[in-house]
């Protein structure tokens, strides 16, 4: 089993680091194998994505991502920025299911901006599709306007779309969850103005009779969007296209009120998956030692579930993070009185401690 | 100074009514004629937005508008389903920019999901473009793919669009308005992704330009829903297109608590505008008299404000709305123990006191 290993930019080495050292301690035999993506990789080979880190990701089981983006690379032409190193690889891969958990630990359920009683034991899975929608549909740019309010201006473009098998597909990953947990899904779409979410309305009812032990409700994401903050806990799973998702999910994790402790896995169709943490490469506090290492930690244990087969493994390392929680260990994210500060590599070393 | 009055569908007639009676109270001496819109216009007419409605509203110099939908409406062809009359009035009366401020009453504050501190004081303007982007743009419709990930299969589409002077035109009613207020704007884009935001992004900073002494900054679309629900009291007025509009307006509002108190206002270049409710047609609490009027008599002040020059009187109705919350009366939807109770009349009897 071979695992990519993609550190990235801002505090993605830092948090990684700690991921690949739980990950050693397991001792179960993977190749582990480095490159550079995103700012890190175009400082070095001028791309954000270069073709020696894709064949790598490409011929991995598994990837560890940490994450991508700086200030400093604003400036670069779209193609060269970042984050294209991550569309680059979901699309590359055919990555196109992204679990992303809202979870509030019960030891953090102060740190929420949400009042205790709304928060306290939530558990969503927010699946996102990550390959189609307004992503990467064509065509898309700049032209001169033929009709609309300002026939002869300079307008720009974009396609949003979705087929019926793209959408076929991330149903099925969606009522296939929800049967492991909750039993409900709700889908999320904007069916009442747009034609894409139209069909894929259609599609995921067609699907979900397919899952009759599953219950099955339909959202607006306007509406969607006001009843995660007003009663997250109605939701089970929440299965979206890309953009509402890229929305919702961000959301979501934010009002868990530990960001810092929320994985993701994005999967293709041969189970081979890109592990990242919910939350972004923070330059600000870039090499300062203080990232929270545990997103990190805990996307390797999805890993190990979901691309790896290693199910107790991943079990132990959640186990592990919980007791380091439960010991009042707290990187500066999620600190509160009466618990005790650490930075990311005591965070790291008491979870591999606790295994 | 004509007033087209709009009850619509659910609790509209209701709310409406005791809008409709505040501003009968004034005295101002305006027309109001009533028409049907929504649902309602489609049992009697055979569509949402009759001809004659349309008319009507096109010869206001405002209108008060209540909500419209209804679940029944659900299995209708989406042209004449009741959403599709705020569509057309929105596009027939290039109604573009769309004010929805966010506003913490101090007397709810614990009506919010969030915590006391985070939304005490809360006041945020957002600033929805309204007649262009995703909603509106052609083509749209379904297709046989031809490329992307399944050629030869059914797909569905919708084109996503601005032009430089719909974004121009959007970007100076926000920064207008920031200059009346606390002199910030936030501009949500998601120009790393999309060719529209990237211009969208473009245009508002060099607009910016012509405010200096309005301080701009720019936010990607899922961090703005992360920053909403983490700390929302550092935004002061957001600008944004359509679509994240809708999603990050709603969420806004739901996150002060108070929902059912927030008045909204849509302008065109003649400041002719739509004043509605932020909250929907509610269909379940239709006809039992427990509707909050609130927002409905707060969006009558909007329009006094902003279409019909005055000032005054539209200051004197949120002194009474003031009033009556001070003096403790509540809807059940703002209800907290240790206030009064009261209905949809009651409630706007009590405005008509205060007045
Ligand atoms: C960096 C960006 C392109 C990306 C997205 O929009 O998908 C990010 O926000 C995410 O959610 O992973
Ligand atoms: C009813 C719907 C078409 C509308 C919109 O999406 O604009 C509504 O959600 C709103 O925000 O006024």
């Amino acid at each position: 089993m071979k695992i990519a290993i993609l550190p990235g930019d801002g505090i993605g080495p830092e948090i990684v680091a700690e991921a690949v050292k739980v990950l050693k301690v397991l001792d179960l035999n993977f190749e582990l194998e480095t490159a550079l993506v995103g700012g890190a990789a175009f400082e070095a080979h001028g791309h954000p994505l270069p073709e020696a880190t894709l064949q790598l990701a490409k011929d991995a089981d598994a990837i560890l991502f940490g994450a991508v983006g700086d200030w400093k690379y604003d400036t670069l032409d779209r193609p060269l920025r970042p984050e294209q190193a991550i569309l680059g690889l979901r699309k590359n891969l055919g990555l196109f299911a992204n679990f992303r958990p809202a979870i509030c630990y019960p030891q953090l359920v102060d740190a929420s901006s949400l009042k205790r009683e709304l928060v306290s034991g939530l558990d969503i899975l927010i699946i996102r599709e990550l390959t189609g929608d307004i992503y990467f549909g064509q065509p898309r740019g700049r032209r001169i306007a033929t009709d609309g309010h300002f026939p002869g201006a300079e307008e720009a473009f974009d396609t949003m779309r979705y087929s019926r098998p793209e959408i076929e597909r991330i149903a099925h990953v969606a009522f296939q969850a929800a049967r492991k947990r909750g039993k409900r899904v709700t889908s999320v779409d904007k069916a009442n103005v747009l034609e894409t979410f139209q069909l894929w309305k259609e599609v995921v009812t067609e699907i979900g009779q397919q899952y009759p032990d599953v219950a099955l409700d339909h959202m607006y994401v306007d509406n969607a969007a006001m009843q995660l903050v007003k009663a997250p806990k109605k939701f089970d799973v929440v299965v979206t296209g890309n953009m509402f998702g890229d929305i919702l999910s961000d959301a979501a994790a934010m009002l868990t009120g530990s960001i810092g402790m929320l994985p993701s896995a994005s999967l293709n169709d041969k189970n081979q998956g890109l592990y990242e943490p919910s939350h972004g490469s923070a330059p600000d506090i870039a090499g300062k030692g203080v990232a929270n290492p545990l997103a990190t930690i805990l996307s390797a244990a999805m890993m190990l579930r979901f691309s790896l087969n290693q199910p107790e493994a991943a079990a132990r390392i959640e186990q592990a993070v919980d007791k380091v929680l439960s010991q009042g260990l707290r990187t500066p994210d999620i600190y509160s009185d009466g618990t005790t500060r650490v930075g990311t590599v005591e965070m790291g070393d008491a979870v591999v401690k606790a295994l």
